[in-house]
């Protein structure tokens, strides 16, 4: 049986985690997990974060209603990555964008290539 | 002009990024940058990293062949974490798999759902 404690977890007892539309392979984000979230996101099918500024569990979209549906979480060789693969409800980002990876390095300067998701 | 300075790097310096196959839009692997690597990734159009095991530069591939030739480096809403899109040559794992993430969770324990790529 998988056991979330064979990860390697951070001196801070976290391990990062990237989330992947499912369908699209768009990643949409990356943030934290400890141990308890991952086995929450794997308990409940819906991805919970752990977050740094609140420090507190973070169900992703508990308050927006922009949940992430867990359909298979992966781990990478280090065991120090997680990728869920996900069914995002509405935009990832708190800016109301599909993705937070809407910033491009273009010819040496930022570029804003995605616009927020009307009514998002 | 995009400087790497206004990154948020952690308290190690260090900013982790995605590598992500630009045409099939796989996530291959995860790794860390510093201000050093981000500068060098954008001026030779070779992904490099930071490791931290080594405590050195690491053009990925140098070694092995296994490049990344980047295509775009976009940053996220927090701008503490980097996605590089990347042609891929070979696997991108030191296990010679496509991906690092060959490891899946499945009905409650670890599946290997890649393989070595043969004469990778």
């Amino acid at each position: 049986m998988f056991d979330p404690a064979n990860l390697q977890f951070d001196r801070d007892g976290l391990i990062p985690c990237i989330a992947q539309d499912a369908a699209s392979g768009e990643v949409l984000m990356m943030a934290w997990m400890n141990a308890q979230s991952v086995s929450r996101t794997l308990q409940t099918g819906r991805v919970t974060y752990w977050s740094r500024s609140r420090a507190a569990l973070w169900v992703k979209g508990e308050s927006s209603g922009h949940v992430q549906e867990l359909v298979e979480l992966r781990i990478d060789c280090d065991r120090d990555c997680l990728l869920a693969l996900v069914n995002q409800t509405g935009p990832a980002c708190h800016t109301n964008r599909r993705s937070c990876f809407y910033t491009s390095i273009r010819e040496g300067s930022e570029q804003t290539i995605m616009q927020p998701v009307e009514g998002g």
